[in-house]
């Protein structure tokens, strides 16, 4: 790698004494320079080339997943070069990167650089409002992919097809990590969240890497294993949810490290959702359904690993656990909030492992002042590995997710783009038990319940009814394994979905019943003329609430 | 188990010479019996109780996969017996059963017992005029599941939530199945399936064994392994698709096997779909396809392992590999046909895997004899292991495969119930490279494009835009990695719809794109008021050419 001559005469300061503490291995500590030193190395202006997909340096990767643990300072800096220098008013000097994340990154980056224009693409997830407007009025290209597959696509050379500068065998140009240290071979021990970060790493041409010194050195937390590629793939050696098979460092070739910079930003986290009725109906619904099945001898007394998705019902189910009937629970999942710490205090959590820890600010202070309480009973791996179908399938999660809406007989869906789906599939098709969970309606600025979530026909499908075998909402718990869409349709209406759209749905499913019964295609009925109408009922009239299907 | 009276004094004529080779356990030779001996034992009863989920000895398992490998004797005498002595006509005497295989078994058998409405229930997969006529009228209750999934629901005793009769722990009252040989310790060896079998026998009460001495002995073509439910889950230690970890038999329990009989009815398969012009130029542009990845070095010379669905496109397909200029193929799939063994004979196939061998009557014909050039480079397995996403991700699996239909963001479908999704959805969501070929348009009576295979928003969704890389069809192939929907929707009309349909899908998606960017929810384009206007005027004028969009 050569050094270009603006970092090479870039005025830096010595490095602190905490980043010499973290900084295992002399020679990047030579390596060391300002943000705003590194923002003039990025380049790819919007007009070099006819054509985006073939513009110079493009491809960037940066460490983060669900918001924690991606790199606070280049961005930044990245942002207020081009906002000083007017850089997008004029577009011989506009920039527009393809921005790869595990998963979603702090709004202060991902949303600034949605607001300047600055992103031509975004993959494979993302939480923002002003990255998702960018989205959906056609500026930022966007696709969610399942986070387990994001990492190999990036690996196989799926999103760099068309990458013609730089190394042909890198799909990405650059890599910007957050670290907490590194070790003497120069290995990157990550932050809060490991996510996509070693294949990004593995795919960049040239890597900066911000030690983060305020957050703790958390090496030891996390388990890194090599992402080989077929025909190389070898099995996950992993059975139990504590097992390791990997080491406490990203390994990294030390030559493509362009510059190290020191970091004292805290991942930017809100406070986690409030829980309310709702939310405590669901999960009791939800609890009271698996002591059933422990019952029942189809689940062992302490559970099998759970999953839990991101929200307040996520947030009452944990919190129900720590009061609950189960001991020895194991967590095998993609993100713990706050509530785990409530878990794990309750003595109840004997193990978790996840891809990232998204504490609130509080929530974050108590974990790292109690980190000794903790440090033995929590392991961070790869979104690869913890979101894999081979280890989901092979212990059993059981796991639970919030949809946008759910339709009659079990698709999935958002309308809108929202977030992307985010691993939601990747559990949801390899549980022992796929639960998702929702509130039976939603509020519109009129109506309190003018959204239901149960439909008859998603709008988008994201998941299968192959992929589910239980819905809550706070009205009810749906039990649909062993059944058939005919006997799914009526149980969702009659236990899940609102009072107010109860008699409208089951009318709907009656008369499609008839229609279809009458023609020989009965197996999934439906009206497709009328299939669509709680949604066209809203775009036009702001209710879900059709009058009647003539 | 106490063997019934009705057993006991039947009258059976002494074992063949045929039997005794290969019935290995004495034993069982003492349980010999005749089909229509056995049909009286199957007593479940409509009348018997209020609900028919509740209904004593309903459960029934059956080996097979792909119309082979089902049991012949025993479903036929059962047939026989209702039909001669009328009693579906009185429903004090009206048998029905809940019939779980691990796909789909012969017509003679399958379909007849949906004539005689003897099929409650039906899991996970079918194929059959008249058990398709009887779940799109409502007499049957259908529902179709991964067939990686299924066997393991089974043994979670999903599909048995309200069996209270017999053992609690055994979700099915009877297994019968085929072998074509009993080993000493009174293990099966299968016939020309594996599919769900081993689960079916470990969770049945009483089993009934039709040895068929008409087949050659397969001993040796099996890999069966035991089906651990989690917590007891383990690795398969497979990474290539000749790696064994099983044995040569499914491992039972002697004293559960109730009954042996001697069936000598081939496997009734048909004659395989022939190609056509379509199905060679989609075989030809996949082909072409395969070669650029191998010069772009995104796949090794010999490719990585195949997995190639049913239909004259997939005997195209296997068939061009045979003329083709790859070399040490090896093949990771669910089922071989006829055009495999084309390719073994070409010497570019090294090894093959499957569940199943589904060959025409000539083609098992040139099998059986050739047996020796065959026997150490195939392999049967489970379909809980062919079709395990753990493996087939690992592997990094060419997986192709029919839908049919395709929206234009790649929302895959099926009008009415066809089969079943089968296990598109286990290869697809985890191989490094899901393709999926369909031709274009289909022909009504009138019309000969009068279905276009492309359409705005799929009636019916079984696999998602998330989970698919490639669409073939005779008109071309348009590859969507890392392709964002606003990018997909144009490609796939302009590579791959009939022309007769281009100019109306490019005017849909137009108008979408105008009217959502307009509302700023442009991510995936869609008019929801006309999104099914394809399908309706299919329903109301037979065709799908949509005159306009106003």
């Amino acid at each position: 790698m050569k050094v270009t001559p603006s970092l090479r005469n870039a005025s830096v300061a010595g490095p602190s004494a905490a980043l010499r503490e973290r900084v295992r291995r002399p020679g990047y500590l030579k390596k060391l320079a300002q943000p705003s030193d590194l923002a003039p190395l990025f380049k790819a202006n919007e007009a070099m080339h006819e054509r985006i997909e073939t513009e110079v340096e493009r491809q960037i990767g940066w460490s983060g997943f669900t918001g924690v643990g991606y790199p606070k300072g280049t961005p930044t800096a990245i942002a207020d070069h081009i906002e000083n220098n007017n850089l997008q008013a004029n577009p011989d000097t506009k920039k527009k990167f393809n921005l790869f994340v595990g998963a979603s990154v702090g709004p202060e980056v991902e949303d600034r650089w949605a607001r300047l224009d600055m992103i031509a693409r975004r993959y494979p997830h993302q939480v923002g409002r002003d990255i998702s407007k960018g989205i959906n009025a056609g500026r930022i290209n966007f696709a969610d992919k399942h986070l387990s597959m994001f990492p190999q696509d990036l690996t196989y050379g799926y999103y760099s097809l068309k990458k013609n500068h730089g190394d042909p065998t890198k799909p990405l140009n650059w890599a910007i990590v957050e670290a907490t240290a590194i070790n003497e071979e120069g290995h990157i021990v990550p932050g809060a969240s490991v996510g996509a970060t070693p294949e990004i790493l593995q795919s960049a041409e040239k890597i900066i890497i911000e030690v983060n010194t305020r957050i703790p050195n958390l090496e030891g937390l996390h388990d890194i294993n090599h992402s080989w590629t077929p025909p190389y793939r070898q099995p996950y050696l992993i059975s139990h949810p504590s097992d390791r098979i990997g080491t406490t460092a990203i390994a990294i070739d030390p030559e493509r490290v362009v510059a190290i910079i020191e970091s004292d930003k805290p991942d930017n986290t809100g406070e986690n959702s409030p829980e309310n009725e709702e939310s405590r109906a669901i999960a009791a619904h939800l609890i009271n359904f698996l002591s059933e099945e422990v019952q029942a001898g189809r689940l062992p007394k302490s559970l099998l690993p759970l999953q839990s998705g991101i929200g307040n019902v996520a947030n009452s189910i944990i919190g129900g656990l720590a009061d609950g009937p189960f001991e020895k629970v194991q967590v095998w999942t993609e993100v713990l909030q706050d509530t785990f710490i409530q878990f794990f205090d309750s003595g109840k959590l004997d193990f978790a492992t996840a891809t990232s820890i998204k504490f609130s600010p509080g929530g974050f202070d108590h974990f790292y002042k109690n980190w000794a309480n903790y440090k033995d009973r929590l392991l961070l791996r790869s979104q690869q590995v913890a979101n894999s179908p081979e280890l989901i399938r092979r212990l059993g999660v059981i796991a639970m997710n919030t949809p946008l809406e759910v339709d009659i007989v079990c698709a999935l869906c958002g309308i809108e783009m929202l977030n992307g789906l985010g691993g939601s599939a990747d559990f949801l098709r390899n549980a022992k038990l796929s639960i998702m969970h929702t509130p039976s309606s939603r509020p519109t600025k009129d109506d309190p319940t003018g959204i239901s979530c149960i439909v008859p026909f998603a709008s988008h499908v994201d998941q299968t009814e192959h992929d589910l075998d239980v819905i809550v909402t706070e009205q009810g718990l749906a039990d649909l394994r062993g059944l058939a869409p005919r006997e799914r349709a009526p149980l969702i209406i009659q236990k899940c979905a609102h009072p107010d759209y109860k008699d409208i749905l089951m009318d709907y499913y009656e008369r499609s019943l008839h229609e279809c019964l009458k023609r020989g295609a009965g197996h999934e009925p439906h009206m497709l003329r009328n299939a669509l109408k709680f949604h066209t009922n809203f775009l036009e009239k702001g209710s879900m609430k059709v009058k009647s299907w003539d």
